[in-house]
């Protein structure tokens, strides 16, 4: 059954390389895109001629060849080495590959790899710094889970989800006054997944959903890999969604869904009114069209009591409720969850084909976490370092941006949605911003259509220091800069 | 901002309700469905009155209420406790309501659930019962990884996943003879999401797919969800899938791609010859038709070396290989990869749209273990364990089966394919079974087209036992005892 694979040239119908340089080539590839490292040793020759199915002498063999070519040194009974590369090959830089090809909006990847490469500052993703999330309790939580369940942890935990971390986020919902049974929640791979399985439930390619504007970029990404169109709905920048467009909405086409942040929108961080929170329920109960509610940012309030879901509204099944662990606890876990009503055996039968449901030990790490008192104590801490943070954000907006710039006034959530003076493009400064190492969000990803080329959003959950002022002194700087040109070229 | 809500009672317009009782309805239900559970202490009456947004002595009245109904007690100096119930709500059962349906071929969800109901013996799935996972590596990866990175375990991982495990994985597949670069691989959430990637990057729906036949039933339901056909390429038993019908059936209709299990088809356990695989590979490239290799199987081989992926083949990167770490290491990790070839932008771009990558902690954890001396030292004790097993099933199931039973001679794999008498229907025997408490898998699953109504597979990694034993001979007796039914009945 053994046969020998020798390397085909493109072009060349047989190949016939020696097999020591066919292995030689091989190992020099994996040394070139950093399989093996500089400085590493290379595995012994004995296991180098098993795992390429060579005899002892022919993986020797390959070996000199490297080290005639200069990659690899041997050093005496220890082995090859890989040397330092004297031309090192560049990674393809994400952030190079954006500036080149001008910021496709469809770019996400592009977008959020660039956004984190080293010494960026990111004030991109609406999520925390790892440095304002509770790293201690992290570490706590998973051992204490593995320990308490160490079958479960390795075990499969099939859809819907672990009981004991289902049974955490009905009681966690309660607090948004949601009276929903363990068996009413779907655990999902972050609010991700929940988003995923939400939409695949109740539409099909080509529908119409209806959603705020502006919106939740990541949203906007998943409708349009599904071939869903995005019909948006005027929406306050504090009261959110306008209860009597949806209406007319409603009343002109058919819409398959409506997604909706009603505590706190992402970008705007408006708040909806209960009372029109209420309506907006109704109005859609009675047109038979379900709810896509992200709660993302429901527990992320800059007042006391956390806000009513649309939810807890919700008298036939047709609100689904979406939420994640990954602003209140860390993004790392991977861990969100989805109130499917009725909905539910649609969204589990889904999830068996996406991913079966997240990790056993991050489920059972976010229960434990969920049912200790360091959760809500993070919580109010957290929740006191944002706010400190946005006020501080605030006021160096205001010192350091050009007349003319808005700043919203959020509830609640971890971003502020900054409206630029006259002049200055958004997906411009994006870039531009990028260049001087600051990660922003263009405002155009927030809307399908791509309007708000005139906003950018910036995410204030990150420590506060000089280098974050000095950031956004040079934010205001690149601003002034697009002015003058904007002026020159007028 | 606040408002009190109100429960509406169904066809009452505006329910007059006491808010107490409100609040009792809703405690109530949150006790009937497993919420708070029998001898739980209800939370503070000062933490429900904030919970459920009433006055203290609203929530006062709302236990006093549920204590005149017999739900709690009060105990002095301590607070509400839950009764156990006098009259226990009985969980809805999978295997009853699977057993009422007739059991749907396409409902997954309940027969996976079934199959994991308490005291079930679990044949069905094709992964290894917990007590043959490393328990006690597992534990120790989990921790190491949270220690070593801190701060990478609690923060996002971007797709296409965290370099130390893409690197980790690169390596590993050396031994399957390919060598590809850490930025080859993109970590999913088990082989579930690299299958879900795979198919979406290459396919939209109406599409064909060319599969083996029998093929893992969790692809064909992946391609029921998307809306694509099956077209079942005739494979034999032990050699997999027939080249030459590969190509016919590549002549007469246009195929958006091929799935293939090469090492080791599930269910059969068939291993490709090297130059079947080649053949193949060579084949769909010519038609320019994409691979959807799925490498679950590739380390679980009963030989010593583990055998060349078709991926080692493929020069144009168009061979999409999916691997996992379920059956090597445990399920519960939720940790696979993804091999995109030349459709990694596109995979990447719908990865942020399914779950933004798996859980850190998890990718960590795996990079640890695939860098350890743990990950061989484990394989090579448990595929020493399933070989045994499956001589010790092969035996019982000769001893107790009737006469006309047939077993496959698996090269590798978890499970066995056993070819069931004429007379005994697979879909009878599967439920049959489930009364009896173990659960197999009805051959049905693993055709489009409902074939296999003869088969059913067995999964062989439980620890070997006399409770095992006892229950081959009782599906032998079901088997009979279905012979007889069917003698009589013709």
């Amino acid at each position: 059954m053994r046969t020998l694979r020798r390397k085909r040239k493109p072009g060349k119908p047989s190949g016939d390389l020696p097999l020591f340089l066919d292995v030689a080539d091989r190992i020099a590839a994996m040394i070139a895109t950093g399989g093996y490292r500089a400085g590493q040793r290379l595995p012994s020759i004995r296991r180098l001629s098993e795992s390429y199915r060579v005899a002892v002498a022919t993986a020797l063999d390959a070996c000199t060849e490297l080290e005639r070519r200069g990659l690899v040194e041997a050093k005496p009974r220890s082995g090859f080495y890989v040397r330092p590369s004297r031309d090192p090959i560049r990674q393809a830089s994400a952030l190079g590959e954006l500036l080149a090809t001008g910021g496709d909006r469809g770019a996400i990847p592009f977008l959020m790899a660039s956004g984190h490469e080293r010494d960026m500052l990111a004030l991109d993703t609406a999520a925390p710094d790892v440095s304002l999330t509770p790293l201690a309790e992290f570490r706590t939580v998973f051992a204490r889970a593995i320990r308490k369940h160490p079958r479960d942890a390795a075990a499969y935990t099939f859809p819907p989800g672990h009981p004991v971390l289902r049974q955490a986020i009905a009681r966690r919902l309660v607090d948004a006054g949601c009276s929903v049974a363990p068996d009413d929640v779907v655990v999902t791979s972050g609010a991700s997944e929940a988003l995923l399985l939400a939409l695949r439930a109740v539409t099909k390619a080509e529908d119409t959903v209806a959603v705020e504007s502006p919106t939740y970029y990541g949203m906007l990404h998943v409708m349009r890999n599904l071939g869903l169109f995005a019909a948006e709905v005027p929406t306050d920048p504090e009261t959110g969604m306008r209860v009597d467009a949806l209406a007319s909405l409603l009343a002109k086409r058919r819409i398959a869904a409506c997604f909706l942040m009603p505590n706190f929108n992402n970008p705007l961080g408006s708040r909806m009114p209960p009372e029109n929170v209420r309506a907006l329920v109704h109005l859609l109960a009675d047109a038979g069209v379900p709810m896509i509610e992200d709660d993302a940012n429901g527990e992320l309030g800059f007042s006391a009591a956390r806000p009513t879901a649309a939810k807890s509204y919700d008298r036939r099944g047709l609100v689904m409720l979406c939420g994640t662990v990954t602003k209140t606890l860390a993004p790392g876990c991977r861990i969100g969850w989805l109130l499917p009503g009725i909905h539910k055996a649609k969204v589990m039968d889904l999830q068996w084909t996406t991913t079966v449901g997240p990790s056993s030990p991050s489920q059972l790490a976010v229960a434990e976490y969920f049912t200790s008192s360091a959760c809500d104590r993070h919580l109010r801490a957290f929740r006191g370092v944002v706010m400190r943070n946005m006020e501080l954000f605030k006021r160096a907006i205001g010192r350091h941006f050009p007349p003319g710039t808005t700043v919203s006034r959020p509830s609640g959530g971890l971003v502020l949605w900054i409206g630029l003076p006259k002049g200055v493009n958004a997906d411009r400064l994006h870039r531009a911003a990028l260049v001087e190492k600051i990660a922003i969000m263009p405002g155009t990803l927030f809307s399908a259509e791509g309007s708000y080329d005139d906003h950018v959003r910036l995410c204030f959950a990150v420590p506060w220091s000089s280098a974050v002022e000095a950031a956004l002194a040079r934010l205001g700087r690149l601003c002034e800069a697009e002015l003058e040109r904007h002026a020159a070229a007028s």
